[in-house]
């Protein structure tokens, strides 16, 4: 390569550069000592509390930023060993994250090693007014939100056009069957579990859906894992954890309609919703399927992931507006875009890395904070524990393979199918978050249901594998 | 396609499907129905104020995300279209995301619609702990540690090398004649904008430092958009402002150390940061040319990713450990890559877009609420401004025209590499961000220091084209 210098400098002038280098570097230097022998003398008015710290909120003598990348750094490489740890026993990555949330939060480092815990998190004497806890937080957030953007993104509504009818069937059986089983349970559940500041109808209706979760995206990754995404077995799947999750995640913002607002105010929250809902499939959608198609004619340009983005946030606060959860909306606008148009694929490209390594591990952090596993002791409360597990994985897995039977799909591939849709994963935490933030769980009901999205995420690789190789799964297992 | 419904459902059962999904939904919802009339007799034990606020910071009142979702909404909208609308002044971006962050913050909205700005950031009624400022600054602190990152990786050590005597003399006699000359400038200034817990040393040194900073990734962008970063002009000023980069940052990692330590410590800094630099040099950067030479032969895998963020949160924290600032080790990291790895590329294309539109608006943001405007007030101080700004421009137009002159370049070719060296635009906000969050200077000489920030960024990209159109720098504008 030829440069600007070697054409026009001839290299005997290399020493005068070295002179002048050097005259610089001392000059520099040398100045420098006069002006501070100079200034040192000079008197600078005393300092008002006003002048310093107005605009600048001084963090009480915490780092925040110094907590908050330790607890990401911790989490991240923990969670990788993890994954990488369970990947030979065909466990989704998320599983090893949110154990590694759980391993540093409260339940071992904090029952352990409260000192390498308070390293992350500061207790309250150093951090009373708790900023690393909510700078936590609203990452985590910002990170859920974003995930359930992408979630929405991927979510493929034309495919589920294709068999409506049974993926609806499948879909609702597996919603509403969890789901009363889980109301039926709270009758159970209340007296011992919540507290009296909670109404009966709260908690029914969150553990009813609570119960009713399947993870979409958990879902899709086993299946591809296994090579299942292109088969029949893995198209009705996906057809109906989509259905799934756009059900499951109405009923969730109405469940928290109901629990923020007054008895009265329920109502206004779930026509609001409503509303917004309409608004999104009859007037966002056909926008943005025009708008998608002019861009992709004339080329995507800077400004579309800046536009998009833009919708995202105002979306997610237009639902926190009505009352219902900010990832509703960003949830909803994903599934807005075509999930096979280049915006959402780059989109989706460009956020999935940057929010799953380094935004979500805030949110296996906050949920491992939130866990206290200790608060499950004596042999009741684990008998309660299992109940969950066995109520959630009865009544999503025959919800499921009763309606999947009903529409025509023998018992083995109902049964499949009854195992896949039980995996609860990531968006299981997501809405257990909310409840225990809004207060109609308990945390000690909230580590009980942890540990139930847990164990059905990590039961299902295992078990479908067991099925199909057992050779009886055959005819769904051809490519569509 | 063919589905596994079509397969073996015959039309008939449409019928029956039907009739199963009406009893479904009616079943669903008369249990419940029972469930909720027996449930509300049921009594729970009464809340006790630990059984529910354990473990869960409640958020004194304040809706923390919706604010810092609605602050990152309204900077991402407003910078968009400043940005869009100075595009025809042939502004690079960052210019229209700093003026809405100014323009959100108290130096407009606050004076003009307080309670607009209120609806952003609450005032210290609603929001007492600062809890929504915390959030916001750990988010802008994040952004800005992955995007010196990517700034480091976009680097090219060894394009430097090509020409690193022209360069090195260049580049430092850019740096040395701003620092020596803000440093006089601190003579003048320490006695009417510092307070005397301010020792007049790290001031001075403060001051030197802020003065001598050439944005690299903007002047990158402005090299590109004017299609010159091929020429030689465009080679060298690049190869500068990296040398640039690498120099003032660890000049400004000692400025810190100086003013965070006592004087005895100050020492214990330097040796430390020149430790962590030798480090990163002489055992970082040959293990990681040779793990990445392993791993573009074997294929990057999903693993890649994580690990190398958690690298950077390491390098960032050791910094932030040594008592430099995090974002040195985050931007000497990625230096270490080389930048045209698969690695390099894929990571920052990845890092790029969320970075810059969704986690840097929060510093743009945090920047405008601290810069008030309104604290210039009077002609004298805006004399002052004046005066920084043309001592600003002087000492890096003089420094580096008098080096590249010196180097055989032509003056009129040394006049515009000096215009492009002029260019501050981010860089220089965080390091005044920096000087500002230490209390080395004051918020009303941080508002003069964005406003000579903004100004010398804006003027480079017009000037250029002048003298560019002006037909004179023609040696230097053929492609190398």
């Amino acid at each position: 390569m030829s440069t600007a210098s070697s054409n026009t400098q001839p290299r005997h002038e290399s020493g005068r550069l070295l002179v002048f280098y050097f005259l610089l570097l001392v000059g520099g230097i040398a100045s420098f000592w006069w002006i501070k022998q100079v200034g040192q003398e000079l008197k600078a008015p005393a300092a008002t509390p006003t002048s310093t710290t107005t605009g600048v909120t001084k963090s009480d003598g915490v780092d925040v930023v110094v907590h908050v990348l330790a607890t990401l750094a911790a989490v991240i490489a923990m969670g990788n060993l993890f994954a990488w740890a369970l990947k030979r026993f065909h466990q989704p990555a998320v599983i090893g994250e949110v154990i590694a949330g759980i391993v540093l939060g409260p339940s071992i480092l904090g029952t352990y090693f409260p000192d390498a815990m308070h390293c992350l998190i500061p207790d309250t004497s150093s951090d009373p007014h708790g900023l690393v806890v909510s700078s936590l937080k609203t990452i985590a957030q910002l990170g859920v939100v974003l995930y359930m953007f992408i979630v929405g993104l991927e979510l493929n509504l034309q495919k589920v056009g294709h068999q409506a009818k049974s993926a609806i069937a499948i879909s609702h059986a597996s919603i509403v069957v969890p789901f009363v089983l889980g109301a039926v349970m709270a009758l159970w559940l209340y007296p011992m579990l919540s507290t009296s500041d909670v109404p009966f109808t709260s908690f029914a209706l969150f553990l009813g859906v609570a119960m009713s979760i399947t993870a979409f995206p958990i879902l899709a990754r086993i299946l591809t894992d296994q090579r299942l995404d292109q088969t029949d077995l893995g198209v009705i799947a996906l057809s109906c954890a989509a259905t799934d999750d756009v059900t499951a995640w109405c009923l969730l913002a109405f469940v928290v309609g109901v629990a923020k607002a007054q008895i009265g105010d329920a109502v206004m929250v779930a026509v609001a919703t409503i509303a917004f809902i309409a608004v999104m499939f009859l007037v966002v959608r056909p926008l943005m399927l025009r708008w998608i198609a002019w861009a992709e004619l004339r080329g995507l340009d800077q400004r579309t992931t800046p536009l998009l983005l833009i919708a995202l946030l105002c979306a997610a606060l237009s639902t926190e507006a009505i009352g219902i959860h900010a990832v509703f909306g960003a949830f909803l606008l994903g599934a807005m875009i075509p999930h096979d148009s280049r915006v959402s694929k780059e989109l989706s490209h460009k956020l999935h890395d940057v929010v799953t390594i380094m935004l979500l591990p805030a949110f296996f952090a906050v949920t491992g904070m939130n866990t206290r596993i200790g608060l499950i002791s004596g042999f009741d409360s684990w008998l309660i524990c299992g109940a969950i597990i066995l109520v959630a994985t009865i009544g999503k897995f025959g919800g499921t393979i009763l309606a999947a039977h009903l529409t025509g799909i023998d018992w083995r591939t109902s049964a499949a199918l009854g195992i896949l849709m039980n995996t609860r994963g990531l968006m299981e935490l997501i809405v257990l978050n909310i409840g225990l933030s809004l207060g109609v769980i308990s945390p000690k009901l909230f580590a009980m249901m942890v540990i139930m999205a847990l164990v059905t995420t990590i039961a299902t690789a295992p078990i479908l594998r067991k099925l199909i190789s057992s050779g009886e799964l055959q005819p769904y297992l051809m490519e569509s």
